[in-house]
């Protein structure tokens, strides 16, 4: 990655320029489920974690090349186990963005005492996360099959990937 | 089962018969991965499910026994895969009212259209439910392991099982 390129924790500034590639992302229909038609508003809620989660911020200069969201993965006696979310700006893809931002939420999930970190829903055909989270320690531990109705390849599965901290 | 056992769609009068043995279940530690301290009204916002979800009781009379909600494991792209959850009251279990209320569920997730039905989170030491969603077509997928903080085991699995339709 080059080396101008800061990680920090998001502020309520910085989501108009995560609405951008979070919105294109999602319209592309081969990484997320989430709701059809989202709108800014529902765009934000999903995205801007609340405390105990945070949303961090891939920035060069004034400019958001992508994001990430961490936070625990289930409520009350399931909350020691953390999950997280990343979004890429496609047009900053192949600069080791995703490879840094899931270096930074793998020590921040470490840091904040989760025990290990569980990612719900990785879209089998989305073969660069698969293998970029693998080689972040991240071992798949089930696909649930045709779980995801991928816009080109149709019913394809998803992935549960775990890793313990 | 014994017959005079009716499943029927749950309405807000229902509620305040579902809660006593609601908090009681979350209360206990065992099987649920829900907020601590939960109030009536977070309870309330958990379990009675809006549409395309729904939530059902298991009565006899005027006597709510049990009760399960379904609706889509996701939003969007992922939608077209059921989830549901189960409570009985501890006081009538051993009647066949987890196992009725499963099968109704199966059926609506079906003529629902559901591809398949989900369960994320079951406790690996909740052995009944998991020989009851075995016995029902469900297989183990994965197990997360020390994901769930039971109240007398400490770490134990989380159980992802899915059921094709």
């Amino acid at each position: 990655m080059r080396t101008d390129v800061e990680i920090r924790v998001a502020g309520a500034e910085d989501w108009p320029l995560i609405w951008p590639f979070f919105s294109q992302i999602v319209e592309a229909g081969q990484t997320y489920a989430y709701p059809e038609g989202l709108t800014e508003t529902t765009g934000r809620s999903i995205w801007m974690e609340e405390p105990p989660g945070r949303t961090v911020v891939a920035v060069r200069g004034d400019t958001v090349l992508g994001s990430a969201k961490m936070g625990p993965n289930r409520d009350g006696r399931g909350a020691h186990i953390g999950t997280a979310s990343f979004m890429i700006d496609p047009t900053y893809a192949g600069q080791g963005i995703g490879r840094a931002l899931g270096a930074y939420i793998v020590e921040a999930c470490r840091a904040d005492g989760y025990h290990g970190i569980q990612f719900n829903a990785v879209v089998e055909t989305n073969t660069a996360a698969v293998h970029l989270w693998s080689s972040l320690g991240f071992e798949i531990l089930a696909t649930v099959p045709e779980a995801f109705d991928h816009r080109h390849h149709g019913l394809v599965g998803l992935h549960l990937m775990y890793r313990k901290l």
